[in-house]
């Protein structure tokens, strides 16, 4: 195989340099399958408009479904002198059933409407397995947030001690945002599930050709209509690669989060040994590298978004051969996040909690303040402003003790600042002793009292199940699709 | 106006030159208006829920009202010492009504979550306004495609010419991109428009407060539940500015469409002279610097979201100062892509269409060669393969003259490619003489035939018209929270 | 001031809306010195050949000068109906001497040259400001380092604990980190300080000017000889902002290290109140936001460097009206960064360190584990793998106590693993019990014993000082330019 | 090769999947033979020093003499359960040569000095690469300038036609830039020969190394002396990945200027066939693939340089494993440059200019209007701004007819302007009847007149020769401390 077949118009061939430069052939592996599979579907509707006799459908089918065997068996191997995986499979059929009936595969299609359909039923596959990861992940960040409702911890704001809180309200925050991630999944799925296939170059053709029919057999939702839109937006490798940032922004902050807490001066959890690293030289050290890796894979994904951006803003409407360049982007950014994920997973899987320092964390200092302004604005009418002020200059009055549960000391302030004579309960300091106590009374919907944490819990548990169901569907649609174009292959190639 | 009434934990004040580091206060007044609906609607169910008098009420929804119309009246100067909007609004009002009710606004809740109920607000206002700019030119583009139908020109790939096609067929493109860019933003806009109002600073609140009243009040679709994700969770701005960055990178490719038509070299349109500049020495110049301004925009709404990512991914879960920076970027997103919109609109609406040029390209060189390669594939079932070769040949043979319809040479090299004797029919030559009638051969699915771009156009209007219904529905929503709040804000004045 | 006097071309003017999406007036008055300088060396240069007489180059001067008064007492106001700066101040010139003289000052230079002529001097100007605040901050470091040579503490790697170090050791690094960024900007400088001016539009001028003339009347160190390079290279730019994105980096990365101190949990410094803010309702926060705010400040000085790029590769050789973005985003750069090293300055210059809590980390854990497997090394010709061993399993065994310097285990470990028996001296344990003692064994060049330290302290002072030599002879040739074009001003204008 | 030496401290392993996300090890053959070479250089001085002693330098030099040699024969297979190529390489000198003094290779330094050591020493060489082949586009541009003297065309601002102008003019501008970026390169280059090693992980090493052997050894230019910075700034990948990103912002927009002149519209240039690709379809399509792959790619470089950005700067002082990221980053921007400088070479090497098509650009239209314009400044005294306007009305007026060099017409339109009364020559039309001549006239410095572009190339060939001395100081520096290396080792395995 060492000719391009197309290169007809041309006298002197790539050479070698520049074919080394303008080959994606090798990346072109990650959708060999689906260039296949389109080539049969599209050959398909061609017979059934007439446009392929039985004979010549039948052998194409045959030679086809003898490659897609191979590419499933890891035994087809992409090199040659072609650019790219088209005419290296259109070749590989006219070698083996002569140009006489190979020659007419490409009959009313090009390049940019094969790579487009092509990356479209890729990034469908890909989406459906992110899904399917996804689900996981929230499976075990659902049920460790289930058993860890009593684990209460400082909430972080400006990475300083803000309010009383739970591990589990830190993970219910980590579900709802996988369940947004999920939804956007749903909705850019459906854009991505659209047909270019028969929008040929640009212009479309004049060849008898029915896009209904591809459309069907390839599971697709509906048909990209204007052929000019199908083969020069590339919108949906943006949005893709957008939606995949997001999710990473979410798992980099997550895995920021993890890091902090793994130093050994928050020391809350513990990192699995299988996730981390040592040093060449410092014995003592276990160094968190997972999740450091997390956070710069995370990086590239966003990245790979942006470069994207870059690459599609450069051109005019029409195809450009700067497209090529996104296949590797998409892939790159599909792998690393699903791998992210699979780790993220493990780790949380087998996290240590160390209950003990979160509480001891929770005991320090004067976490309660505003639990405390809230109470003498609940029981004493005291403007919020005024409470404030008071638990501030109390706090800044004595940091390091915890004065701010001082009966006198808070009479003697509220005095000051409101000129009013406020005398508290007996047991007034013992209302504050105990954090569990202290969350209950947290009752504002979202908040992290136990009440309404179980609610959050069952919310993203409603919530999960309809992202389940639609994502059923999605894999019916592309199951039963594949159900039409198998039985439609076999019957063909037996007739 | 010269303390921070927050400010009461810390000795020292800010100094001047780290408060003009500091403040957002000039910027707030993007969300002045917002910030004083959401303090209104927050005090209202505070009041509903027992938390404020009657009188309370009163004298907090005079002042507010006040400030409402200060600021729609142009007359609420943003100076002074606070750092934002937040206490700025706090302050006004205490100094009007007394700490004694004032002090009492802020009651259950925080920046933090006051901040994102602002934000949300006014994205969903902004993706409104921009919904209505992309509908006026949407009417624009499809009424000078309704137009354009008979206007041919050549279809590019590559900047090379490709297919022959029609201006429509390139304004359909551009309308079928406008459509997935108003969907995108519809299933956006039930993202944005949630109520994090609530959360508080991230942990909720011991007040007896009911979120689902102020969903209500404020038109909002649902709660945000869980209270770290309300303030913490940043994805919201991030999805906003890259799903106005996916607009920016079709109109940057569209402005560059027509920066290339409008050279001296293509020459295929003319842009109306307010939309251009001159040179200040070269006395013959014009340039259509609109176009480039947009294309410059467009590459700073792509920054922006890069920039808010790039910010977002730097904390771990929790509220940080950073989040301030994401302010000024949306709202300098959104007033750019307006703007930008309103150029194109005016561009479209004004353009000179040099048919005869169009024309003239398309009848130079070999633009029909794919035709002809279909025309034998149809005509006298040889494979495509050697169709395209035959072609190419000829093609490269005889670049400058339009030897491809010569029916001699043409039978040659049929003879020369394929061993096959074909005749073409006498009038071989003049089936290619006029490119409208080739167009009308052009009869796939979405491809530049008349009837195609009649249908096709026919199907984006549908599209449009559930677009603009969906919007209908966001609006009345709006309005209905609206009108409800004004109404109790009325009743309880009047009281 | 009404019209645009270039715009004679075309026949309708800008209307309002498309007027104020491309003026750039407002942003001009960055460089509204810079241009009116540029015109008045410019128009020297006419007049020395001949090309102005004596009468025309005096009025010229006597209102570009009444004008840059004007400029320096803020009282030049720029709006009006131009898209930029230049034609305005030509404008304003013609309007007060007459079409007659006036109507020459823009002969042989064009926009595209004195745009670019403006930027240089600008940046020029810039740059400098930048290395005085530079050299401000690195005092202060310097000082600060200087005192806290006793001041020990972790160093960190993976977040983790490393090895025992000091403070100082902490700030040496930033200092080296400044010296970097003063070497690259030098080196930018003689990259900037090039003269554009009398390259024209784009291909020079038939008009008999002297470009060496203005070269030496503003200081520049050279010519950019070819025409095209001059305006449409906009490398210069770009190079700026990535040169300011490395100082960014540095900086956001040395505020995450004081975020992460200031945290309860590392508690190593305190921040001063006046850089700190707090929350509006939880009474016991402080907030270290400036830090935050230099982070997210960081990231936009990073993403505007990236804005450019994408800018400027949007577009073929030549002008472009795009480049009018760049403008603003350098300001903003610049005085974004200025005002973040004042802040750090502050921050440093009002930090409390708290030393016992430094030292409290130091004694805790295991972070002498390598210091010890040198130790063996060296007494005992331990293979360096297997005393890592020894102390590694040492570490994972005893987690929490300081068993590491547990004569007996250690010594069982050492049998265990090397299978030699080796014998430890008595007082083993009293060798590793003050931290700073082992500190001072740390002897290889660039290591934080104190010797080291100082020695490290006088190369940086060393550089410095190179650096401030450069930098004086740089300001030393603007001041000479300056007073050679004033002398001559005032020479012609009495004359 | 199972298990990982440095992992004593832990007691799981990481799992396969873990250890596919970490492990950079097949990345790391790039920085393979570099790896080495740094090891044998810290052996040899450990040996200098006293550390080891005459047996085991000998025996360790051989064992690593060994895997050089594989290495060089692409022998050297990395894979096995290491996380990296640094325990790789000790646990093979382990295997053969026994723990014993294979053990000992470590001593004294970390994999952070090492990895940091290892990329330097490439960027080192990978800067030279790129400097040579920078070096070769120099020659091959110079040469085709030095050619295309006579070339005239129009200059383009705003994609249109401004001035006339030449082909070699062009060319002399991609010179300039290419100067350019070899001084920055040069400049750079300083700032990466410097070394880290002897920092070990952070904090250097209580082990008496010599720094200063180290650096004669490996031909650095100086020690980075305070051990955090060695190990932690990262300034160096971004500065580097920035400068390549100026050189791709160049050629990026170079490959533009051969995309537009090789359209059908412009028609300027051809591409050889070798460069370009074919449709799959239309077969008279002769695609520019190369080019638009060449932008592409720049915009790969540019993103690069940015995903670095990101990577470092989300983490604080320290050594990360974030880091590891930035080593495939540095590799794939390098080799991507390289190719494309060797594409721009072969294509400007083969290029065809279509000297006629270009000729007949200049001749349509009123590029002259300037050169004309400037004729009456010089030769009646008219202020430019008058000539501008007499011209741009002449423009406007008969955009279509070469009018503007109608002497009846023109003296009409001065005389409206001026109300001046002016006599032009009777030759006058024939003055700008060619335009060779006309071009003649454009005496500024940098213009493109024959005598300037003339001597602006011999501006550029000195300014070449000063690049091509500083490069041979780089490249002596380096084989000296390679002589002495291989010399030192020779003597040691051999005594």
């Amino acid at each position: 195989m060492n000719k391009d077949i197309y290169r007809k118009r041309l006298k002197s061939p790539l050479n070698k340099e520049v074919l080394a430069f303008f080959s994606s052939l090798k990346d072109d592996s990650w959708i060999a399958e689906e260039d296949i599979i389109g080539t049969e579907v599209h050959d398909i509707m061609l017979f059934e408009q007439g446009i392929l006799n039985n004979k010549e459908i039948q052998q194409i089918l045959i030679s086809l479904e003898k490659l897609k065997k191979e590419y499933r068996e890891n035994k087809l191997i992409l090199n040659g002198a072609q650019e790219d995986i088209h005419p290296f499979i259109e070749q590989r059929i006219i070698e083996e059933i002569g140009i006489e009936i190979g020659g007419k595969i490409h009959t009313g299609r090009s390049r940019n409407d094969q790579v487009s359909v092509d990356l479209r039923l890729k990034i469908r596959k890909e989406l459906n397995a992110l899904t399917e990861a996804l689900l996981i992940l929230f499976e075990t960040l659902f049920n460790l947030s289930s058993d860890s409702l009593d684990v209460i911890m400082p909430l972080y704001t400006h990475l300083q001690r803000a309010q009383l809180g739970s591990f589990s309200h830190y993970l219910n925050a980590y579900l709802e945002q996988i369940l947004r991630n999920l939804r956007r999944i749903e909705e850019l799925y459906h854009r991505i599930n659209m047909n270019p296939l028969g929008s040929c170059a640009i212009g479309g053709t004049s060849i008898d050709i029915d896009r209904s029919k591809t459309t069907e057999l390839l599971g697709f939702d509906s048909i990209i209509y204007n052929s000019i839109d199908a083969v020069s937006s590339k919108d949906f490798i943006f949005e893709t690669l957008t939606s995949l940032s997001m999710i990473a922004l979410d798992f980099s902050r997550i895995a920021e989060d993890l890091l902090l807490w793994s130093s050994k001066e928050f020391d809350y959890i513990e990192i699995d040994d299988q996730y981390c690293s040592v040093s060449s030289v410092m014995p003592q050290k276990k160094n968190p590298d997972t999740l450091e890796l997390i956070r710069s894979g995370c990086a590239k994904i966003l990245s790979n978004a942006f470069t994207s951006a870059t690459i599609i803003k450069s051109v005019p409407t029409g195809y450009f051969r700067d497209f090529q360049d996104l296949k590797p982007i998409l892939r790159d950014s599909f792998n690393l996040l699903l791998i992210i994920i699979k780790m993220l997973n493990g780790i949380f899987s087998t996290l240590v909690i160390k209950k003990a320092n979160m509480r001891k964390a929770v005991e320090q200092g004067n976490i309660l303040a505003l639990d405390i302004a809230e109470y003498l604005v609940q029981h004493y009418s005291l403007p919020f402003r005024q409470a404030h002020e008071i638990l501030a200059r109390l706090s800044m009055n004595a940091e390091k003790n915890n004065t701010l549960i001082d009966k006198n000391a808070l009479e003697a302030m509220i005095l000051e600042v409101t000129k009013k004579k406020i005398q508290l309960p007996h047991d007034f300091e013992t209302l504050f002793e105990d954090p569990v106590k202290c969350l209950e009374n947290r009752i504002s919907q979202g908040a992290p009292s136990k009440k309404e944490m179980k609610y959050n819990l069952k919310l993203i548990m409603t919530e999960k199940q309809d992202m389940v169901e639609l994502f059923s569907k999605r894999k019916e649609k592309i199951e039963k699709a594949e159900a039409l174009r198998e039985a439609r292959i076999r019957e063909i190639i037996n007739s």
